[in-house]
């Protein structure tokens, strides 16, 4: 716990944010070093020693280097006092599992690469969406928005009703979805995942981890 | 536990095989219910009740019904008795989730349908591989096999000295990249995932959940 910890990665990255989400939510100091790796070179030379197929983020502990999101999530968690972010039951941790997975699955690519890049972040800097991208993507979103309000039912949280890892995986993307019009109309029509989506935006660590976008005007919800 | 268990999906399919490895290893009594979903009208209705996505494989236990693998496989681990197949310490627990992620996001997709789908699959039910898409997976099949046996290190399996669900979820995928020339020259020239490969062949869990392209001619490994 005395060694040093280390995220690569970029803060606008959804993996990135969910990662410092972890770290954050169990007040581990870390140090958030920057890499770029999706411009058209791809990845740098240094940071494919760390990660062989370019992606972020990595941590690193000390000695131990660790890629994979899930992976780093769970040993932030094990390894660090404070909240646990893991349920105790193996039926509530099947159910965090399986929300991971699915928005790793289904959601995290029509959510972010087909919604939030095409209609947010490429006008952002003067490009123009793929309007066939972003109706494509829809479907996708909607049926991944539906299955995950149908795991959460009556919960507050995704695997029960305390914070989990399922929430810090979530929200990233989800929140870059809500900053397009279509993504907050798809929201506003299953209001248990709107009012998650909401209770979330206030805690310190997703203050603490906002990006670029949601400081745009009108993209922040009201407080 | 009382209670039954049955696992929906198909005996060939790669991610079907890995629930039913770890509850063959955990000695869980089930009933597998083939679920056709690769064909072309999709899954069926009854099946898109309980996976909404219409993907295999999904566990019922009583009234528990669960769908993402790398869920059902902690599930199944977690609830029922018997060897434990996740390690201890934060950070081999860490080294399983970091290799079951680099297989879901880097190698089953070239493994599987790049290589054995085109290679093994087409051609005995008489049609014509794609030697193009081979061609273009291999060079990520052997970046993933080399990743694996950077984390493999000098140890007997992928976490350590002791079987976890990282060897259940990687078996499935790479004995069918092993029955394509192309994947058993790869696997050759990495002796230490080749001798891996190996040493899970006689498991219990691994005959009792043989697919049918195993027993082709020259397709097994002697004993």
């Amino acid at each position: 716990m005395t060694s040093a910890v280390v995220l690569y990665g970029l803060a606008r990255s959804v993996y990135t944010r969910i990662a410092r989400l972890t770290l954050e939510t169990k007040r581990v100091p870390y140090r958030l070093d920057e890499v770029e790796v999706f411009g058209p070179q791809g990845a740098p030379a240094e940071h494919l020693s760390r990660q062989p197929f370019g992606r972020i983020p990595v941590l690193c502990h000390g000695d131990f280097q660790l890629y994979e999101t899930q992976a780093i999530c769970r040993y932030v968690d094990e390894t660090f006092p404070g909240a646990r972010l893991q349920p105790g039951s193996p039926a509530a941790r099947a159910r965090m599992a399986q929300v991971v997975g699915l928005l790793d699955s289904y959601a995290y690519r029509p959510m972010v690469w087909g919604v939030f890049v095409q209609r947010v972040r490429i006008p952002l800097r003067g490009g123009t969406p793929d309007e066939k991208l972003i109706r494509e993507s829809m479907p996708m979103v909607e049926k991944s928005l539906d299955a995950l309000a149908a795991l959460k039912r009556e919960s507050r949280f995704f695997a029960g009703d305390e914070l989990t890892l399922a929430d810090l995986h979530a929200y990233p993307m989800i929140k870059y979805l809500a900053l397009a019009p279509e993504g907050r109309c798809a929201l506003e029509a299953r209001p248990s995942i709107a009012d998650w989506l909401s209770a979330l935006d206030p805690l310190p660590s997703v203050i603490a981890t906002r990006t670029e976008y949601e400081s745009s005007p009108g993209a922040r919800a009201p407080a």
